[in-house]
């Protein structure tokens, strides 16, 4: 059985960890907050003092981090501390987790190459919730020899888990995974938006359009967000922001609609709705007409 | 049992006035292409040679029409032509399943009111297969009474009916709707679109997506036509426009994302794709790249 190190037990990756120990596997942790990870610790993970000792005892090393600026620092090292791309054993199987670039995981996967090492990009939809239940859906890119060796430790995390193509196409496909829920959440803000100012029972109209073709996974849960002007995170609007920016970075390809909908979002985020869930798209200006009780603990 | 005039027989009204034909209903039809009704008529239809025979002998008229101007004719009549209020016997229930704006479907219920009938705004969602297997989605707007009423109409012709509200709240929900698909739609394109320019098998994407947040009805029907280049309508894009003008043309609220829309759609119209699927949103020319075979016939 594989030996993992991981790193970065925040709000997504804590969940995953744990079920990876709850099947069985030993699991190293290295963390900058240490007291977040204690009930990982009592569940039987072993809390490493440094990056080095995380990962020199593993076999699949896993990341799950914010931003590419973590991702890099964790891999590349930075004055001070050595990355994982020095520090691991050859042929350790790495896997990044997180939401970055696609031409930051082809980078990532050479430098593992050069190293002697597999990796796969390998970022994750669904949220905390699925998280939590096991049940994300993994989106992966790499070698199929490195995703056949993985795919066990992926179904204890994940319940729909696709490879879709060479390094990087698993960040490709988390790009349009988020192009698509963001555009939609727009549409049925506009929708609600509509009804509303015409005066039109919105609960009924949401209703009435999940019979059709408008039928959707954001028009039943970020709708009813919506209605219920319910903006408690759930997924932010700066994480949004950020994957959006991801992929209006990608060159050679025209996207007016995903750019109009990352100006909208970026100025929600200017207005303070930043820590907001993405449902609050919604919002025409600073959320002050919600009123504090309906506004999120952030 | 109501007595049925059935006005507006083409691609939805014809089967919708079959199924009524088939629950038992007594259904006359005026139509100026005879032609097109013959099956109907050898299902038990009883053809009139002008509107007034058909509306005359009518406790419920029914109109399904491609646009304003051709309701507008019907009901309140051209040069030449008396229309169905002036035809219409007293207490008549007139319900107009048309895509037209909220601000028509209030003026023809004041209309109708003022003769002494009742009227319902009902137009519908789902398209030509739903329609044929009875299975649209009915959005009512109107006096609640009359929805009663017509409730075990709409049950033949529909598997969700909904109430919405007052006069014009059923086409306030389908303009909803419209915007909404249209919007996903447009999503769903630029996501393909991204894959395909990142050079990542769009097939596998699409999977992949329908297992998260991105799951949509549109993911997953206009998804698989866009893979294929698939563009014979289904619901062609020029119908689109028309609704997404009536969209545009409500005011005193601010729908940025639905003009963009809008635009786009515009513009693949402008470039001869009128009669192609909506689905078509995905071609950024005239769809010379997509060889004859592609094109719809039409």
């Amino acid at each position: 059985m594989e030996h993992i190190a991981f790193i970065g037990t925040g709000i997504m990756g804590h969940p995953m960890a744990r079920n990876l120990l709850r099947a069985g596997y030993r699991v190293h942790i290295y963390t900058r907050t240490p007291d977040k990870a204690r009930d990982l610790v009592s569940e039987g993970a072993l809390l490493a003092e440094t990056l080095g000792a995380a990962v020199s005892e593993a076999t699949v090393v896993i990341t799950m981090l914010p931003d590419i600026p973590d991702v890099r620092a964790v891999y590349f090292g930075v004055p001070g501390m050595e990355g994982v791309l020095t520090l691991c054993r050859p042929a350790t199987l790495l896997i990044d987790m997180s939401t970055v670039s696609p031409q930051f995981a082809r980078d990532l996967a050479e430098a593992a190459v050069e190293r002697g090492c597999f990796s796969l990009d390998a970022p994750v939809s669904g949220g905390q919730e699925a998280a939590e239940r096991g049940a994300l859906s993994i989106m992966v890119g790499g070698p199929i020899g490195a995703f056949e060796r993985a795919q066990s430790l992926f179904n204890v995390i994940g319940s729909r888990v696709v490879w879709i193509g060479d390094a990087g196409a698993g960040q490709v496909a988390k790009a349009c995974n988020q192009v698509v829920v963001a555009i939609n959440i727009a549409g049925v803000a506009e929708a609600l938006k509509l009804a509303e100012a015409q005066g039109v029972d919105s609960t009924r109209v949401q209703e009435a359009l999940m019979g059709g073709y408008a039928h959707s996974r954001v028009l039943e849960v970020h709708g009813k967000r919506m209605i219920r002007r319910d903006f408690k995170p759930g997924f932010r609007m700066r994480l949004h922001l950020k994957d959006l920016s991801i992929v209006t970075d990608i060159r050679n390809v025209s996207l007016p609609v995903t750019s109009l909908v990352k100006a909208i979002v970026a100025d929600r985020v200017a207005h303070g709705l930043g820590d907001w869930d993405h449902a609050a798209l919604f919002i025409d200006n600073n959320g002050e007409d919600y009123g504090r009780k309906r506004q999120p603990e952030c």
